[in-house]
């Protein structure tokens, strides 16, 4: 199980690596919403996202032998800029694997962090088979995604910082896929607060965490069709999962255009860019999809790499 | 004169009121430009911009009775919601003088903040006359722009705190336009070291301040066409002049290109949103107008304010 002390010792692993973000707020938002909002912007962590906290607790946290012939992680967003940056710190090599059809600015930008892209295709092989046998073949250290304890460390310090920051939060919200960053911040928040209560996020498309809060047990779906490209994992994990389901008062969807729209507000209103995935709670806060009245809400912005030719075109819709 | 204890006095005025705005740095930027380069991020002060801090200490600086029925300023931008936003929190109107044409979301933002927007017809009305008639029926109190040791006192409160973070500058860099920003962080950035190199940067056909540098006195020209409509401002300012002549070492100029190339990176690499005017300086750094080689170099983002629309265009534009 997850325990605080694991928060605070990741807190110690990241101290001066990674960016304490700043916490912002916005009277306009407030307004609009009818609650007090605190966002903590970890679209300003390093490479764009939180996901940087849990990689390099989790690289960290390994023995010198452990990680000295490099790390190795499935992905092609968030988490492969994140364990790529993470594996250069150490100075060891990283290698993530991504399907053949990843999006170019992504696989550049996971190579820009010093990383080896290794491609397989997603029709013909599995890219657990092509990971388990690249980890064999060269000793390299799996760096999971989200169902670890040391990535849910991670991902909880960023809970820690903004309710430092913000002590006297009533409720907390973040966005879900594999639930690492949820499960992290929810541990995190109980144990400060027990009275804290606590909301995961996720597009409507893509609700497998909410079908799984329903059903008591993690439920899998096919891969959603949503633009939070960081949100369609199909299901919340089996290590994350439990946590959610006993900390978490409830899962929360949003549209796509709630999405749109949330990410416009903050980018125009507040001057920070958030990836569609990463304006998830705040739309939720923003489109009241459940009573935050009169709330002391803590967000967490989670993350900013989005294309510009994909942003121009989010700008230019609905756009009045 | 503008003296060092101007700024300290506005710098208490402003405490607990203005944003004390984060300072980011980019690994990416400094390898490109080949310098170490700390942003000072007023796109993220209130109302969007710099301005606030200049209006907040000229109408702080007034005596109750002064401005007890309220200010004036005329501006279609940043200091016109940075004057709204500061009589609001003063509970005094504020009426702004505008040109008929100018753009609807900047009317409706500057009501937004709860100011009375009086247009004038600029082929038929001079807006001074306009203003000055308006003072002097209503009572109101003018704040200036830029040309004024109060305003200029509130602006340079932006180096001072950029230098406390950040001691051991080499080089401080501001966009220009009537020079309050630029004055004011040279007075207040000489002070604490006197051996620190200013720069100022215009854009090419708005260079008012060029001119006015090579000649030694103010020089006008007709309003530019640029990009960056917060430097369009066709003279420095009498008062504000003759301290960028005695402590900036050059006026620099960068293309509207090189500055939506720059906001592009602001945005995609460090997730933050930057108006045309408010990327100036840090256009000119990586565009390496001048030697910056291995130095320390401090740079203003001085706004954020920007339409989503022209945006949504500046992004779809020279976009590999």
């Amino acid at each position: 199980m997850l325990k605080f002390t694991d928060i605070l010792e990741a807190r110690d692993r990241l101290n001066g690596v990674a960016h304490r973000t700043p916490v912002f707020t916005s009277r306009q938002f407030n307004e609009e919403a009818g609650c007090e909002v605190f966002f903590k912007a970890e679209n300003l962590q390093r490479a764009g996202a939180f996901k940087f906290r849990g990689a390099y607790n989790k690289i960290a946290s390994m023995t010198d032998d452990e990680r000295s012939k490099g790390v190795l992680a499935f992905s092609s967003g968030n988490h492969a800029q994140a364990t790529a940056l993470a594996a250069r710190i150490f100075g060891i090599p990283a290698v993530i694997v991504m399907p053949q059809d990843a999006p170019g600015i992504k696989v550049a930008a996971t190579r820009g962090y010093g990383a080896e892209v290794i491609f397989y295709d997603r029709y013909s092989e599995s890219r657990e088979e092509t990971g388990d046998r690249l980890c064999r073949e060269r000793g390299l250290a799996l760096v999971p995604p989200f169902d670890d304890y040391k990535i849910m460390a991670g991902q909880g310090t960023a809970a820690l910082e903004l309710m430092e920051e913000v002590p006297d939060l009533d409720i907390l919200a973040a966005p879900c896929s594999g639930c690492g960053l949820l499960a992290g911040c929810a541990v995190t928040a109980t144990h400060i607060n027990p009275s804290i209560r606590i909301f995961g996020v996720e597009p409507e498309a893509g609700n497998d965490t909410w079908l799984s809060f329903q059903k008591g047990e993690v439920v899998s779906i096919p891969v959603p069709k949503t633009i939070a490209d960081g949100l369609q994992t199909p299901a919340p994990g089996k290590l994350t999962f439990p946590i959610v389901k006993q900390l978490v008062e409830s899962i929360l969807l949003v549209s796509d255009d709630e999405l749109i729209e949330t990410m416009r507000f903050i980018l125009e209103r507040m001057k920070i860019l958030t990836e569609p995935s990463g304006a998830a709670a705040a739309a939720a806060v923003r489109h009241r999809k459940t009573d935050f009245s009169g709330a002391r809400v803590g967000i967490i912005l989670s993350g900013g790499n989005v294309d510009l030719g994909k942003l121009a075109g989010y700008l230019m819709q609905s756009g009045e």
